[in-house]
């Protein structure tokens, strides 16, 4: 394991990182394949904050009035500058993350794929000019930058989602604080790195544009409760979500929450098996079961259900697991002791409600000492009982039969969270069915492909308890924007509107 | 006076009111224009909250399946029957709230237009096809009906908010939960008979699809925190909003709020000062001074600030105050002895601090007894102090004076709210730079109009302390549906996004 | 016979047609029905156009500022006016054009469907704002009223496709010229009778928004050659199409065709083969094969080629031809002589290419002496040749047998027109392969119902020889305006686009 | 400049252009600033055609089934190679074309651009999702590929257009043909080099995606008349879009066409003189007025029109004439001998329309020798004769006095060309006046900038004789699609729109 370490060090190294920010700072960072320390670095001191947030007011007014293709710009070197870097980055997010190498260069794929798109916006940002009631008058609405952007982020997509937020930002003319999780300093600080790189290529934007607090919850308490930072954009747990949105709420900031999912699978009669398993394996164990997007529950017609589980347990026994940076690993470790323990509470409690396990031990053979690696677990389920209902972040997958389609959906729905979902089927009533209006209540809802792994071109959130924020594709930038109507006169009368008289 | 009772009454039974209706309950009715007592009505139990929220959840399954133009077929006989129940719902607004004649007709007149609108919308509700980045795979994203939405309108416009949230929510697919200001339950009450006629002409809707809760703030925070009730649309004061944001925010709820908003126009030295003084005293005395977007703030450019003033007391001493029903008047009375009092308050803190105060006193002579009538005021003050960033319900005009143009966008800017905002200028580059990026910060910003009189057209609201929402026009349909983004896999392979591999 | 010319006359004088104008023309009208004339209308002499163009540019220039939602009153009016009137033109559409009841009626609805779509649109109209790439700068692009538009309508639709150009042109600020038919212009007088009622009500249109040619070809070509008439949109046959799309691209006119369909259905072996067989009829035979999207070819899956075809010549057989005025009536008359001679001449050559006809004779018992009435043909092909490759307007169905899907597809595309088509198919690969970029090759492709019987919110039309003009729904409406790009400069510099210098 | 052709020999091989590409062909390439040849390339053979279009058609059927992301991705890539390229592709622009060092650096500038636009457009290519108006039914519109798509371009931008279109078409999904000028093909045969080098960087492009043809007339009308080409995107004359668009009409092609220009500027009375002078003289005099949208009339308010007219000729008299490579030079040569005869044929016309003519001599000191340069000319005439409403591609302004705003934007819009306009003014009343429905009849129109030097983010192009074609920003990307409308049933249900009945 040292080489890991070693080599650890070296891509650290790579994308800038110095000695003298990795060391003797108050913040372990532990890497979930082997535990071992990555680094220390320094924490923002609360005290910081409010310079912070002033950094962050004057380089917004300075960033707002450069005009969006501009900005654009500075996205664009981004892209190339990740582009550069992606297999560093990538593997950084492996040992921090814990991730299997092509999930890491698969990540930082998503930035780039987003910068891509974020440049083509800079040349939208679309408003509308809307046809008047009044004779001599122009309706309009425009998009102007909204302020500077929070972006909390989690441990299992440690750059991605800054991405999907920044890039977004930045175009529409807002600075970004960035909060990442406490287990992720370090992909967080080579990103910063990495856009510092691309500012000076840029030359003259303003100073501030990202900060970055590197730290605990109370960073994140003074970003979410500040005046200064209208948007916060939050992923996480469904608590933390309920922490933050009632305080930005009474300040009348605008939150962006990516929470909980609790995903399921509907597998149809008429599906097609080969890929279902296949779809099924990626998107329950992929990145070990830490996805908010990991599948977590599936709903099989009780004529395959056997052959389906069958092939399943098959599939599973065959997982390699280890060392997320070898080659052929499928499944690496869980981030910390914590979630290892969680998924065994969770594996425990589903037995006590009728549920029958498949796999979930610990593995220790073959494995790095000092993670936690698991056997992604396969639960068979009398029905969709409370543990069913609730989150675990790791490889538990449960399975529950159905009879008619109707019964289905309401299982699928039936469960507080509300991000993504799928059916397998070839029957195109059953399909459509699913996207209707009745179907899923989700914000994602898939045919043939599993709830995981969306592309950026679509907007990503879900109802809910996922508490319903969207990002990245479609026109998600707008929640990085104020809009503001206007009628402009130029007529030398003043009607007034719905025909109402008022002459003095 | 007795006559304007009689009238009352006699619209009231045309409205379709039934003695039942307007007698013998607990909440009393009084008319600003003379303080009697219109209908004792009956309050909505809050026992009857669990029966409101289940009957509003049974019409969504059964609406949200019903197809959007079908839908629009009901606001189409809504617009229709509030074509024909026009001068009858303006006059009851006349004496429920106290508006004068045009803008009671004013405010049915948007009920229709909205209609209009919705009923073209429920043609479109366009999602996106996206292009994907995999082959044999499509995208796109569906808007679908997201569940009952909880409406809470104020007293100055007590049918026309309504109206704008019922059309686009009814033509979404969500049933309508309706709490009135407890100083204006008849003209809900009417408007939900109105609405009666239109379900009856459709044929087929189901039961529920208004509800309506005559009350006060308990049936409020029932309808608040209610998981039933995804939606919450609620107008009135910054107050109620930071009280009623946070439990809707906690619960993963949306929110559209309209709250206070504390509007100013710029005049510029080259403004169309004829036009200019119209288009004060309009937004300034209009509905009494009780719109949200009142006009509260003049910012005028030195060299023209002595003669607006002097024009605008010309055009103040000659306002006909009374009777909101009698031909000619143009000021009615304020809603209540507590709107009269705090006007009264801001007057005297606005003269202690440095204000000298023009009109702003009682009026008896020549006004229905037992309303409170007051002349509108125009006070010059040194400078934007406390009161003049406050928002007081009533006729107050603060005039301030500046000499360059970014000092009047500070002086605009710099109070908490944000709803509407106007500058009077023949100057383009002026009247550009009041709309660009570092201009108003409000959510309606206007030039050579006032900053009320919206058209629906638009999307309205506003930012910062106005809380954020939008109704009405443009995409502000969008906030009365859920968002699904959709993959669908139609061939035999599995590719996932971002070039990630997981060959099991 | 004599009541239905009776009743006709009846109804004639109910849409307000006078004895005047429906006598003493040089232009017969002659019922399909039963032959008899129902009136002789004067045509406009060709000496008049000049006056036309004028009027029609003076009326251009006057509703062109007026405000799009004023103008969509006026389209709202016409709705209701047709919603009055709808019984008698449905009734007048079956006298003129020989449709059975239910279809004339349904033509009116979509008149009146498309006059409230256009309602809505009248309030948007939507232009884009855009971020510009100069600071100090605002980009936008609206959409402006293009100027007098000559409608050219066939006698197939001799109402609905009128209204779908006039109440979007109308919408959009321009002035109307229709050319109806020949064969059907008291449907078109009795329209303009509608229309005026809707003026009336409405109170200050210009002269002219909608005048009426009555006449033959010179008619048509006058309208089409004048450099007054930017938009000309045409629907009518291939032939016709050719003939007109050069003269006015000569003249940087722009052109909205409507021409040839010879559309296709694929029925995959996973079909629902009850709903196929009652989808096929009503395509196929509904309207007596006259619609621009009616079936003509079905394409089958050999598996289930016999079955399908057993049970369609069962349907057929039991159709109830004759009268379209009578109860119960499905099939009516062709339009005249030399359609059934084409239909004959088409089974004909049908019969030497290979293929076997049911039906297809002429029907002289039980049906109204002088009509056209026809049994609807199938004709089982042994591929796709010549005729099958030709629209007649008449009845008849080739059938066609396939293997694989892609074979299929390959047919279905491997015609000159490109109008409508579908699929009937539970399989959702095949449903989406059809509708995706390699599948129908059609402006119009549905899944599992006919291809006829667009709903008014889509855009209708189509590519290769039907012509490739839109009408209707989504954004068909920009075909009747401008476009304009804004760049409106507010600063004081003049910075170059693409950072081009240039300093004198 | 024996040094200039050294040079250009060495950017000629910098970009990939070997010796046997350049040399012992039929085409001579003269270079304009010295009349030299500057190589002798080899036509294609009209034989070839059919081969060409069957490359293109065999191209099309694999590359529309590439996702749109990836299609984008080769235009990215394309985009890193103009980045790379640009200081030779834009020297050679100034070599094959005339311009000077910085307009040909700008016009690959706007390459790149649009590079970046179409990349963002690769994950949008948006349809939408509509509602139906059936229950269990779904209605939505797609924009699939179109088909092989013929570009023709001319010489003075011999680059940027066809950008503009190969950008967009092939993001697209189509192939492209293009057909350069004769008088440009080296610039063009550069653009295939670049164009490769992306191409081979990508991968698995099929071959043909883009084909050159080098030649004459012949070839565009080859290129014209064909079926196999569904879209024609053709700049140039007015006379030659009056050929092309009825040959590609009358086959049911698509054309979009951008063709002459006759700009105008308006300078109202309190337009800021110094920046219109400055806007004047780069818009009339930039790419020696053979810009498709340079200003060639000048309507100028009386009371400032000797000042600014005064103002003008001085500025003109000091213009740096020359060598368009030279540092400072801002006039280069004209295109060839016959543009520099045109030029004083319409200036001699001019003076008998009553015209006076300042410069518009030719230059022969301190040129090359060999190109044909001329003083830009300044025409004051007594109103707008014939030969102002002719387009004359060389640098002569006409001058015309008006005094109402409204006789202003009369002449604006009085000549049969509809390209570009503007106003100088500060008065927001006539900004808006002019960009107003009954406004500026053009395609483009700004405020205080000139009217050519557009942004790539808006559409381009304009009316009346200028064709109607857009390209570039906006929507325009749709011009190279075509648009599907698709419903989809999946219920058990067959309701027929419209209410229609049909029961079988």
């Amino acid at each position: 394991m040292k080489d890991v370490v070693m080599t650890a060090e070296h891509t650290l190294e790579k994308l800038g990182l110095t000695a003298a920010e990795l060391t003797g700072g108050s913040l372990e960072v532990r890497s979930p394949i082997d535990g071992r320390v990555l680094a220390r670095v320094h924490e923002t001191p609360v005290a910081d904050m409010d310079a912070v947030f002033a950094r962050a007011t004057a380089a917004f007014k300075a960033w707002r009035t450069v005009p969006a293709p501009r900005r654009g710009e500075l996205i664009r070197l981004l892209g190339e500058e990740l582009r550069a870097a992606k297999e560093d980055l990538g593997a950084l997010v492996s040992w921090e993350a814990g991730k299997i190498t092509s999930e890491g260069l698969g990540e930082v794929q998503e930035m780039i794929d987003i910068c891509d798109f974020a440049l083509g916006l800079s040349r939208q940002l679309y408003g509308l000019t809307i046809a008047s009631e009044r004779p001599g008058h122009r309706m309009m609405e425009t998009w102007h930058p909204a302020g500077p952007v929070g972006v909390i982020s989690a441990f299992n997509f440690p750059v991605a989602v800054w991405s999907w937020n920044a890039a977004l930002a930045l175009v529409c003319g807002d600075p970004v604080i960035w909060k990442p999780s406490e287990k992720t300093p370090l992909t967080a600080m080579a990103c910063q790195k990495i856009f510092e790189k691309a500012v000076a290529r840029f030359g003259d934007a303003p100073e501030g544009l990202l900060q970055l607090l590197i730290g605990g919850a109370d960073l994140g308490k003074a970003l979410v409760a500040s005046e200064a930072v209208p948007i916060i954009s939050a992923t996480g747990s469904t608590r933390m979500g309920r922490a933050v949105a009632p305080i930005v709420a009474q300040r009348f900031g605008k939150c962006i929450l990516e929470l909980g999912g609790n995903n399921a699978m509907i597998v149809g009669p008429s599906a097609d098996l080969e890929m279902a398993v296949r779809a099924i394996v990626f998107s329950a164990v992929g990145t070990a079961g830490q996805r908010c997007t990991s599948l977590r529950r599936l709903i099989v017609h009780n004529s395959i259900r056997a052959d389906l589980v069958a092939r399943l347990k098959k599939a599973y026994a065959g997982l390699p697991i280890g060392d997320p940076l070898a080659e052929g690993t499928l499944v690496g470790p869980l981030v910390d002791e914590a979630s290892g323990q969680a998924m065994e509470a969770a594996l425990k409690a589903a037995e006590a409600e009728g549920g029958t396990v498949f796999g979930g031990k610990r593995v220790t053979d073959g494995v790095p000492e000092g993670g936690v690696y698991m056997q992604p677990a396969i639960v068979e389920m009398p029905g969709q009982t409370e543990i069913v209902k609730t989150e675990t972040f790791a490889p538990i997958l449960y399975v529950m039969g159905y009879d008619g389609f109707d019964e289905a959906l309401e299982m699928q729905n039936d469960v507080p969270q509300g991000l993504s979902s799928c059916v397998f089927t070839l029957n195109m009533r059953e399909a459509e069915q699913f996207l209707s209006p009745a179907g899923s209540d989700c914000g994602i809802a898939n045919v043939n492909i599993g709830p995981s792994g969306a592309e950026i071109g679509g907007a990503f959130g879900g109802e809910k308890e996922t508490g319903g924020g969207r990002e990245s594709g479609s026109d998600a930038w707008k929640g990085y924007m104020r809009r503001q109507t206007n009628t402009v006169n130029y007529s030398a009368e003043l009607p007034l509107a719905q025909g109402v008289k008022f002459d003095i």
